[in-house]
């Protein structure tokens, strides 16, 4: 008899999940950390959201760890995560076409000059704004992964020139690529917005710092959908203030939710959404997690696996 | 000798279509309304932006009319719009681009609940909202001509259940097609967001009234990047009253400048722009010109021709 699955998240029920797994399994030994988990040692397969540390070490039996959203560096923070036990992670279309709305929103909001409209109705003033041609504002996606990708194809079916930047070189058909160390100044130095859709990893923990803003063009947009632990909060505030980078709409933060006293808050520069540029959705997310516990209990590889050593 | 060239606009004046229209032509008796027309029997081709009424039929040896705008009711509303002489339209890559970038700003802004986001942060709450999958938001665009293909297309790519309407029966991959007075209140009554970008025209104006608001779902959101004389206001201003219709992003008025005592200004549910959604760029829009003043000289049929029948 197949064993029992764990829903490990203090944010939802797993109401939603349980429906849409069984739709596709049939009727299961469904657990949630909030309902009770029962005998621990039961326990194959676990579905994680920020699961305490140490948690999943405890289920002996455990067979296959999926990420509830599609970055794992909430897994990856738990040092005794299970050596051995394979670590997937959903791939959510609804949620990849989420971030690529959010980051299509930003920045045509800053493209399109938009505060300058607002402050215009306030004043009840009818005052067209010299524009800058689309063919002229350079988009840079860092991350070409399943978002990045998705993200950078969009901006330029948008018509704008569109480039990102990755770990290994790729080739991607209308986007200009730019790899590794290496090319990360000449990828900033011709990016006017700037969308961080990287992985939080040992490597781009605090990626972006004094040295990474000064690189970009005087006036350049930062948007972040990725995670706060890419950023030098510090940083993004002083080259706010001395107007090299004119603006930031911020999804994600160092600590999380963003607390009450912190400049982002009430920086006019600044936008804040509570982490909410893609949300996982059990309905597109399931697919590819009901695959993968098929293929566990069919002896097959599995698919969307994570890779610790590189961290995503 | 080629005649003059007369630059018709109280707006602009005129000096980087001239540039333009040099570029590709050579050296022009280039005229304009500001600078002063000179010997008005010279004329031979006018570039017009909303020319005052009879100023046209004064030109005798008109030979060709171009619209700077992509809409032509400002041409059309001059009832001494000399017969016979051909107009034709600017068709502008640029201009188009920009629309559809307007569309989908404020259907994301929409679609993303950002005015709740907004609130938020005022009152620095970390708040996720439930959310509408994108494939539940079901986008109309008004006019499949030129501007509203590409925004359909557009939006059908960003994963939105799109359709349109239009005079004539139309088919278009990936997009729900409605045409004619019997498609109006079916297309209607399937929209959530409804985007105008049709011609002003006899048929279309105040098209958009009491009845064909109460048509649409309830919190249906509405985009007027088209002409003001598609709505009546006060059926308008009642809908967003009632809540029929949750918003409106609204480009374009019946007076333009819109009047400083408008209720669209003040109003919270309304965003105005002052008719900026797609600017005429010379740029984009002189090779469509360059090619029929070729096609005058040399006698060929022209290109991108205006239907006065249909007034467009
Ligand atoms: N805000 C939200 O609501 C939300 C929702 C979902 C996801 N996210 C974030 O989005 C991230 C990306 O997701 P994804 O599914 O697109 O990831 P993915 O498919 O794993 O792709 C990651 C991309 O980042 C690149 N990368 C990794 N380390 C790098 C480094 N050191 N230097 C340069 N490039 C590096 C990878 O390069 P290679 O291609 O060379 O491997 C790859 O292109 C997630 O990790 C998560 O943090 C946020
Ligand atoms: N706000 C701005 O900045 C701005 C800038 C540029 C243009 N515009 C506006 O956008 C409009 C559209 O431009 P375009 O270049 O896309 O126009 P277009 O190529 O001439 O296309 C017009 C479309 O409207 C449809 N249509 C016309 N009369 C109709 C009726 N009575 N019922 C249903 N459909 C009807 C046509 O149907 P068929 O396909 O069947 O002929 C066609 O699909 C312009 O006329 C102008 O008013 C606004």
């Amino acid at each position: 008899m197949a064993g029992a699955i764990a829903y490990i998240s203090r944010d939802t029920d797993g109401v939603a999940w349980k429906k849409v797994l069984e739709a596709g399994l049939g009727p299961l030994d469904f657990r949630t950390l909030k309902g009770g988990l029962g005998n621990i040692d039961e326990i194959e397969v676990a579905l994680a959201w920020k699961p305490q540390p140490g948690l999943l070490a405890t289920f002996k039996n455990l067979k296959m760890i999926v990420s509830l959203g599609m970055g794992v560096d909430h897994l990856l923070a738990d040092d005794k995560l299970p050596a051995g036990v394979p670590i997937t992670r959903i791939m959510d279309d609804g949620l990849v076409g989420q971030m690529s709305e959010y980051a299509i929103f930003w920045a045509l909001r800053h493209h399109r000059d938009i505060d300058k409209y607002e402050a215009s109705q306030r004043a009840k003033v009818w005052k067209p704004e010299d524009f800058i041609d689309t063919i002229h504002r350079r988009i840079g996606v860092m991350g070409l992964g399943t978002i990045g990708q998705d993200t950078a194809r969009k901006f330029a079916m948008l018509g704008f020139p569109t480039a990102g930047w990755s770990r290994t070189a790729k080739s991607i058909d209308g986007i200009e690529t730019f790899h590794g160390a290496d090319g990360f100044r000449s990828f900033l130095g011709r990016t006017d917005i700037l969308i961080d859709v990287l992985p939080l990893t040992r490597d781009t923990r605090n990626l972006l710092d004094a040295a990474a803003f000064a690189a970009l063009p005087k006036g350049a947009y930062f948007i972040n959908m990725a995670r706060g632990g890419h950023v030098v909060d510090a940083d993004l505030l002083a080259a706010l203030e001395s107007g090299h980078v004119s603006g930031a709409a911020l999804d994600v933060f160092n600590t999380e939710p963003l607390p009450a006293d912190h400049p982002y808050w009430t920086h006019s520069k600044v936008h804040v959404t509570p982490h909410i540029a893609g949300a996982t959705n059990p309905r597109t997310a399931s697919p590819g997690v009901i695959e993968n516990i098929k293929r566990l209990h069919s002896g097959q590889p599995l698919i969307n696996r994570v890779d610790p050593k590189t961290g995503y």
